[in-house]
């Protein structure tokens, strides 16, 4: 493109972002997995709450016993997952969510999400579960809450012929932007607890 | 043994026994991790909870990536969860529990557990969870729900010399019996309720 910019606009805009967002401690190559799973451990030795990823699910053909030594795995295959990732406890609430990230700027293809993992979320919503999805615009370096009856919502209109990717201003919009810190680098509890407010659900 | 039995006594007294228990349809050589799975399945189809067993933790060392075919893991090892096996979500309550079965007829060994498998129970109780233990006795064919907090302190308490082994009659009385059914064929919400009931616990 031929935009002709001013003499150091693009320092000066670039230094004016970094002013906005002035603590970026996540993504120093760290993948999304990775820092939820180190919010989750900070979490925990805190007791703030109990949050663990599950482990990928495995199909497991054949096992060798070796004498003197432990059990090996010598086929085995990967299994698509009938849950999301992540699930615990914060409080007496169940919490559950999906971690995706994209390397699109503008929107969030639908396409990234499982039907099981939705059927999942409105499963668990049903039984008045704390749900979400962490969304992460790797390249935006932007991260969102996004409430799982707004993406099951979304995903049944898609369904029926609607638009099949979260454009970024409808994620803006609707749900909850994170801001990475240190301690935890992804400080999506707050947003917990936001969320229980907004639910306002009772036990007893 | 030459016990004289009255005429046709042993199979009064085996009938007598089936009119106690008329429906055992649980162990058909089932393990109690089917059980509870298929328990699970129920409830989950009933909407009733959504509770699923953990994947079995993998450390996967060696993976091939074969054309035209899926991938094939080719070496991994067995990991020990930090967790316990089940958890999930009922009427807005986390449960989290472990099954354990024994064929011993009169205690159950502590060594059954592991160390973080009880740390992780304490934690989620701490988090207003409800946490517990599904016991078998194979043999005896009987079914307990013990509180996690009964085992946690019985746990601690043996850490300081106490018994290493929970006999039968503290769990008859610091447990919950359940009577293995049909459809669920582990019955276990039923004790949830009551638990949450016991606790008392409110959210808001």
């Amino acid at each position: 493109m031929d935009i002709k910019y001013p003499k150091g606009a693009t320092l000066t805009a670039s230094s004016s972002a970094a002013a906005k967002r002035p603590t970026i401690f996540g993504d120093r190559g760290m993948t999304l997995e990775q820092e939820i799973n180190e919010s989750n451990t900070y979490y925990r030795k805190q007791n703030l709450a109990v949050i663990y990823k599950k482990p990928t699910p495995i199909q497991i053909v054949k096992v060798d016993y070796p004498k003197r030594s432990r059990a090996v795995i010598r086929e085995a295959y990967f299994r698509q997952a009938s849950t999301t990732d992540y699930n615990g406890v914060y409080q007496g609430y169940y919490i559950d969510f999906e971690a995706k990230e994209t390397r699109h700027k503008r929107s969030f293809p639908l396409s990234n999400f499982h039907e099981h993992q939705i059927q999942h979320l409105a499963n668990c919503l049903q039984q008045q579960g704390i749900c979400f999805a962490i969304i992460k615009f790797v390249t935006l370096q932007r991260y969102f809450v996004l409430p799982a009856a707004v993406l099951i919502d979304f995903w049944q209109k898609a369904s029926h012929g609607g638009q099949k990717s979260l454009p970024l201003h409808f994620i803006e919009t609707n749900s909850f932007e994170i801001k990475a810190g240190y301690n935890p680098i992804l400080p999506y509890l707050d947003i917990c607890r936001q969320l229980i407010k907004l639910t306002g659900e009772h036990h007893g």
